[in-house]
């Protein structure tokens, strides 16, 4: 019995978030969006899988993934499994498109899109939430599923499969642990820039009282402005609590360090993006300068060969890992292990739309079988579209609870892609 | 007198380059093609601009300057001149389409095409060919159209402006140096790795003929192929004239420095592309190992924060520019000022379509105003494709002539573009 993918069907979906201002920051304003694919096949289940966008410019990804859809219709999920790394190729490195990255931007997130599909569809047929599907694995078989043309500098093949063996002990209990008490996240609800002193206190109140116990802000505004509204969230959580910041980069690397000097005051636990995402030394260079805050980033860094340097550098205390900025969970089980070889927690980046679904099976999976340490491990949590997702992350006491459904939690429901289907959707019309 | 931007036109330009093996390299083999834009006006003259791309996928970054081109239409010239990096920002840090980078791939791609349109009728609105526009702007409005955002612990507004005042001395010797000898050039039209041994040989034999005295080849398939081929290849030009190597990114880290230690017996005088393409302290262990062997690349650098990184981590012997990859002009002007700050020669990457025109503005430019010698400088010349464009560039003896006619050599033929136009031009149909 094989399943064949018989067709890719592309949506352009578009959640109207940016006149609220939910998600505003130093550099974005953005209507939540996704470019929504679907596996079709001759088997009943489809896969889905998704890259999430800011809005406008959803239509390009959409033809990104239009572009690169021919390597995946045709193909059999068995001999995908079979060959991993030929098949993320096709898509990563095809001849005439791997140009328009390489590696990264558009091309590489509408690649994951569909890497993605495939691997919700994969763990459908095996009737397992993705996380378990991945941590039932045999060791060779996950090795087998990474490229590691351009890393092996930094994580050989058998580096990764001694990491991945180790992460077999105590498995069953760490398993037991999660199922009992969820997986521990933070709120990023409660500190956009667009929110004012009063709403920001309001919700920190609210998220604390939910069992919240670490909270993110936005900072990169005026210094003031920032000092302000993160002394409400400290005098609102108190000394115990994390606080961390996030500049989503609008700093140049001296003004991060001056920056940070006086933020210091109430003592945030990581900063975030406090600079442009692609610089490495920069990020080096302001890590060792606001020790002990430790630095955070990873939610637009474009793809394993970035990881790879960012934790040579030394420039990470904490790697946020995203599901489908690099070409899906292939390139993230490659940066998990990156990770652990390095020593650094993994906090993924989720919020926009259907974000959280995602990494929460990619967290529960490093958990089980990669970091096998909580400490210092948590996966962001927003409180924003979850009720379009037929598998909703479930959450208690501000904690992920397992996902429980088959799959990778990516099937966004009917009503709703009809509804925000831009432009033609009854939300846009 | 005002010059309005009244519109946008796009046009999807490919070129059925791939089934002659013409481009064929460790990673690509290309239809060469452009998102060729056009900026009509209310005052006569259009703008021409294009980013390359290499064949499937170009309709991927004709939708995105589709996405952008708002931020164009209806803006005036002078406008635009007035608040360079406002006009700059508005396409490159767009709240919403942001995301999709940030800041590389096909959505800066995008805004280079359209910044270059720009520049290209500045130029022709003064009647002055690009370089000579450039080269006669006073340093404060040099210095006023570069973003400084995330580079200025490499280089600040001051010694930019110092680099570029310390070139208006001897400008006007070194242009009638220019005149009189034109530009020095390589040619990498003799070591495609789709050409037979035969041809390559036949190829440098005929360029060695015409003048050159440096020639680049392919390397990175089977190496014992890739020795022979560079005997071929160093026996045809002798000991004298330079070879160089390119290895499209397709080594790893220890591959590459093991790789060159074998090719080193042909002395190259540069690998480029030794590795993954954002791999920045990959390429600065390599750069060490290699020794003397430069090491260049740059053609896929993403912008101008991965260029500050390869100066600042001693990656580069010699940087290569893209004139679209980033975003246009004004990027290119912090790159070439980044080059001078740290000493290193720029050596544009040309080729593909239209990209022998392009840089050969930057090239010239970088040589008056910027670097000041032409010790180690020289532009890649290929002999593909010229024939579309209404101001081809003109070699003499392995040299570039003074392009004379006003603008950027941007604009290409309407027949060609008619004829080559994707899906429905002739040519494709």
């Amino acid at each position: 019995m094989s399943t064949t993918i018989t067709a890719v069907d592309v949506h352009d979906v578009r959640f109207p978030t940016a006149r609220d201002g939910d998600g505003s920051d130093a550099i974005n304003r953005g209507d939540y969006s996704a470019t929504y694919v679907e596996l079709r096949t001759d088997a009943g289940p489809t896969g889905a899988g998704f890259t999430f966008t800011n809005g406008r410019g959803n239509e390009i990804t959409c033809a990104a993934v239009h572009a690169l859809a021919h390597h995946v219709t045709g193909r059999t999920v068995e001999e995908i499994a079979a060959e991993p790394v030929a098949f993320w190729r096709s898509l990563t490195a095809d001849v005439q498109l791997r140009w328009l990255g390489p590696e990264k931007g558009v091309i590489h997130m509408a690649a994951g899109a569909l890497v993605n599909a495939v691997w919700d569809l994969r763990a459908k047929l095996a009737d397992r939430p993705l996380w378990r599907f991945l941590a039932d694995l045999p060791t060779a078989e996950l090795v087998a599923n990474i490229d590691f043309r351009h890393i092996t500098d930094a994580l050989t093949p058998d580096e990764a499969a001694s990491i991945l063996d180790k992460g077999l002990i105590g498995l069953a209990d760490r398993c037991a642990e999660l199922d009992r008490d969820g997986f521990p996240s933070y709120t990023t609800s409660v500190g956009w820039l667009g929110y004012p002193d009063d709403k920001v206190r309001a919700l920190t109140r609210a998220a604390y009282g939910q069992g919240w116990r670490a909270m993110k802000m936005k900072v990169g505004g005026e210094l003031a402005d920032d000092l302000r509204r993160a002394r409400i969230i400290r005098a609102e959580i108190g000394p115990d609590a994390l606080l961390m910041m996030d500049a989503n980069q609008v700093w140049d690397v001296d003004e991060a360090i001056e920056k940070m000097a006086v933020l210091a005051e109430v003592e945030p636990y990581w900063i975030e993006e406090p600079t442009h995402a692609d610089d490495v030394l920069g990020h080096a260079r302001i890590a060792q300068a606001v020790a002990p805050v430790r630095v955070a980033t990873g939610e637009v860094a474009a793809n394993r060969v970035m990881f790879k340097q960012f934790l040579q550098a030394g420039a990470l205390g904490v790697m946020q890992i995203d599901a489908c900025r690099v070409a899906g969970v292939n390139e993230v089980l490659a940066e998990l292990l990156l990770a652990a070889k390095f020593g650094v927690p993994v906090c993924p980046h989720a919020g926009g739309v259907g974000l959280c679904e995602y990494v929460q099976h990619l967290a529960i999976f490093d958990y089980l079988r990669v970091g096998t340490a909580l400490t210092g491990r948590m996966v962001e949590y927003v409180d924003h579209l979850h009720e379009h997702f037929v598998d909703p992350v479930r959450t208690r006491d501000g904690r992920y609870l397992l996902p429980d459904q088959p799959g990778y939690s990516s099937t966004m429901r009917p009503e709703s892609i009809a509804r925000f289907s831009f432009p033609d959707g009854p939300a846009w019309r």
